[in-house]
């Protein structure tokens, strides 16, 4: 039993309170006025249901399968046919400048259009989301000429892209890699050996450009020594260069997602962007990336929510505690009746329609990055976009996971079995905490690089945007309670910061807390955006803004204060950490 | 690659520790002294790991077969063989009575052989598990006569034995279930369908006896109208009993271990125990069964823990934050080195060595309510072990589930392959938060009837002994942290408690808040455990006693904090979680 309906209504209410008047006045949006996006979100949601959905299952029990003569990856039936009309509808283009072929959408509308494709087939969702990728660092570092050369195929899905970094001895520390890439004319010829390649090769697309991190001869040696290549499957006169897949991963989930070793033989490619500043180019395209990571995180909570639902609706056993609440017609009442039922889903909900909350409102930061004319508010978007993308990611993909794991308690031993694909959900979604930055390489990416940039910056006008939230609100008494709740996160996590923030705290100390503080820093981001959404529900007639109301409240009261907790553990430092030797584990 | 040698080791100071001497003295058990036990765990650990942990993956791949013409399960390669060494190493009969066979140790020992086969083929130790629950079952409510026909041969292995109680509409609420049962002549007929039948079927015995749930004609409706039947696959005259499998699940994880659909059709059965009084009966064994489930765990967190740590002992990535601890003639340092990754291993191993103390502990409390001759004694052993299985059962499987995913995390994405077996681990777990009473129906067991039985006897016993163990070490300098956590820990206990002892507390109230109570009485017995381990290591040489006191701090600074988070939840009640209508999830 797959079951999805898109929350299109709940985008809606998210893009409204969030403020997306003001995105959709920037320039090149124009078009994209909230009734416009409603129209196509809606539609979108249906196709994802009807076309998208279906294949999931498919997808997860036929995986896909490597020839080790010919190294072609065939992909389970029906993903061909899913991919044309994925690209037909123009989803793939949604996003992307017009001047190559995109339809020039906000990053905010693209951002569910991700959103919906994760929920209803993950697997599928990665070929086009490591195309967006490419997309961005050729347009961002590419020049001109290659601009036109590749991005038209790439937005029109005629070709796809992957992003060859880790190498078996480095992932994390991609400094130590080795890939060789030797000069021969105008072009570079590659060798070396790449692992963790999604759709690495497969039959969706004519070609495949692969973006690949490798050495110059005369490179520096660590991160300062590493360049970008564009590696293309099929070369312009058509014959066939020199990278190829040769193995596949056999993993937890994400069956239908291929996973290869690549190995490059004297590969023929091109560079983007200037030499050894490779990285440079990959930290650029790493918060959109990101931010689509984090939200696999309420994307599958969601569809798994869902299902738990439906679920719960149909299944009776046992009576309510409130002789009231009984059905006497039946032997047994439904299982919503039961608090702990309840309590279960309301975890999950309260927490994903903030993460999906806060995944919007980061991706709305971007939008005003890329395109306010404004010179403050460009900052501001950017310095925002680029403190909150950790926490996105991390903080969703972990909360996201234990989400889908509550939804399965919900339907007891059914859950289990794969007859409603809730743990499949699980299985998929528990690489989003490991792939893209582990999520404990977030939290050093927060508290080491984004809180210190600039003077602490992005955190003091992060800052100032919650203080205003209490303030708007601090005479709202029908929510004074969740004000207050965020009053009270806030000033544990300035208190936090901090500590953080004094001079000669040491990295050992950073390493150990950081994973803690993110989680400090996420609650309160969420409780936030409760703030935000449970004001703009206020006063407002429909069931939609009472439920809103009361799962403000209950955030407020029984999620956050996990703060408090987690506080404790940044507080106690590093020593607990650090007292033992190696060989003590 | 596949790691696992059992902590013998720590089996036996946690022996040691609580107080195993009173234990081997009771009355049956004077030859398990603990060199015996010593020298026994440590033969056992040799053949799990050499015989039962290469099976795992096997039992993973290959799964079960069905053939539906005969309705006959197929077991994976190797099981067979398994289970004849199983039973010639006398495990299965180790901890049963020697009137019947069986070798007649403590339940404290033969925890441990559980924890092993549990950790190294969890799969397969359902079957021995389902067994040891029919043979309490029959010595427990069965004749003499009955006792003798049944005994011998399930002690011995030739026979296996099931649990048939959940029916497709009524798994938490057996009161709702139909089968029936016809008087024909001494024995019965029995015809209805039974679903999750572990081991319903399979080829590693001649034999199987289901104990079936159902109802005889004259039955009053509900839960007090359910009798427990015998009712064996083969006959005594050699033919084929009524009974089938007639569907396997598919499921997530332990895909060596069959559930089936089981389809009784006149099946010829005998009653065990008094008519309507089965329940009762099935409470009886649910002790026992409830801590075996607990501990898994602790013993596949375990085993995920060896592996985790396997891993990074080879792997390199990245720099110690402190120049001091960097190996210059590496390009990187041991991952060992970053604060955040044994952060994850301590979380892990400072709750899974708790885990394994308190699964002892109560094991010992069932061995005094069963052995000691002491009135008294033997009271106390029965209220605590009444007490804390719910606890056992929730915590460890809970947090035995994330720690599993926490040792995942330490291998990056190599730890979402299949290649170290954790990805298998955790999906073989996470069927422990459900069976065998979910976990919440256990935080309601712990709250509702557990607690207030006997004037909340049980609860002052726990509290009296936690108590004794703060003032043991009132003046123990050396560990003043952890013991002062346990008095903060106790003292949250008591309040929450008393609050849930008011007069008047609603069922609502209870269903709300009984998860997060669990939890925190959990994390309460956890110090508790902690202070014992922490006061038997003061002063004693060895780096083994040096880590426990490590464990026991970092457990204290960096996981008991959670309580605060938690006793929150329980103050705010049910208001929040009961202001839903059904109709706004």
């Amino acid at each position: 039993m797959q079951i999805y309906n898109a929350p299109v209504d709940d985008f809606r209410f998210v893009l409204e309170t969030l403020g997306y008047g003001d995105v959709q006045k920037l320039p090149g949006y124009e078009d994209y006025d909230i009734e416009t996006v409603h129209s196509l979100l809606t539609q979108a949601a249906a196709f994802f249901r009807d076309v998208a959905l279906p294949l999931n299952r498919v997808g997860d029990k036929h995986g896909v399968k490597l020839d080790p003569e010919t190294h072609a990856v065939t992909t389970p039936p029906g993903f061909r046919e899913l991919f044309k009309q994925y690209v037909e509808g123009g989803y793939l283009a949604l996003g992307h400048p017009t001047e190559f072929g995109g339809s020039g959408a906000p990053h905010a509308v693209a951002l569910f259009i991700n959103e919906m494709i994760t929920a209803t087939n993950k697997s599928f969702s990665m070929c086009p989301g490591l195309t967006q990728g490419l997309i961005e660092a050729v347009y961002h570092h590419g020049t001109e000429e290659q601009k036109q050369r590749y991005l038209p195929k790439l937005i029109s899905g005629e070709w796809t892209g992957t992003m060859c970094l880790t190498e078996p001895h480095c992932g994390t520390d991609l400094g130590l890699l080795t890939t060789k890439a030797v000069p021969d004319g105008d072009r570079y010829r590659l060798t070396g050996t790449k692992i963790w390649i999604t759709f690495g090769d497969h039959d969706l697309a004519d070609n495949i450009v692969h973006l690949v991190l490798a050495r110059l001869p005369d490179a520096p040696p660590g991160i300062k020594g590493i360049s970008v290549f564009a590696v293309p499957k099929v070369l312009e006169d058509g014959t066939r260069n020199g990278v190829y897949c040769v193995g596949l991963e056999h993993k937890m989930g994400i069956h239908a997602s291929p996973t290869c070793v690549m190995s490059l033989e004297d590969a023929v490619g091109e560079l983007i962007g200037e030499p050894h500043r490779g990285m440079k180019s990959m930290f650029t395209m790493m918060n959109v990336a990101r931010l689509n990571v984090g939200l696999e995180g309420y994307a599958l909570a969601d569809i798994a929510y869902q299902t738990a639902v439906a679920f719960a609706r149909d299944r009776r056993q046992g009576r309510a505690m409130d002789p009231n609440k009984r059905e006497h017609s039946a032997a047994a009442d439904n299982i919503l009746v039961h608090a702990d039922v309840r309590r279960m889903l309301l975890n999950v909900r309260s927490t994903n329609e903030a993460m999906r909350s806060l995944g919007v409102w980061t991706s709305m930061q971007i939008d005003h990055a890329l395109h306010n004319p404004d010179d403050a508010a460009q900052q501001q978007g950017a310095d925002l976009a680029a403190l909150l993308t950790p926490v996105v990611k991390s903080y969703c993909t972990q909360r996201g996971f234990l989400n889908t794991s509550e939804c399965m308690q919900v339907l007891g031993g059914a859950g289990f079995t794969v007859d409603w694909s809730i743990e499949q959900y699980m299985r998929d979604l528990r690489i989003a905490m490991i792939y893209e930055g582990t999520n404990h390489i977030q939290a050093l990416d927060l508290v080491g690089r984004k809180l210190p940039a600039d003077n602490w910056r992005s955190f003091a006008t992060f800052t100032s945007l919650v203080t205003k939230a209490i303030e708007a609100n601090a005479n709202n008494e029908a929510i004074a309670d969740v004000v207050d709740g965020l009053r009270r996160a806030l000033a544990t996590l300035v208190e936090l910061t901090k500590a953080l923030s004094a001079r000669g705290v040491d990295g050992e100390v950073i390493g150990a807390v950081a994973s803690a503080y993110l989680d400090v820093f996420a609650l309160t981001a969420l409780s936030h955006q409760w703030v935000l959404q449970a004001s703009a529900s206020v006063g407002r007639e429909g069931q939609f803004f009472a439920t809103k109301l009361k799962l403000a409240r209950y955030f407020t009261h029984q999620v956050l204060p996990q703060i408090d907790s987690l506080a404790a553990v940044v507080r106690a430092g590093k020593s607990q950490v650090m007292a033992f030797d190696a060989a003590e584990f």
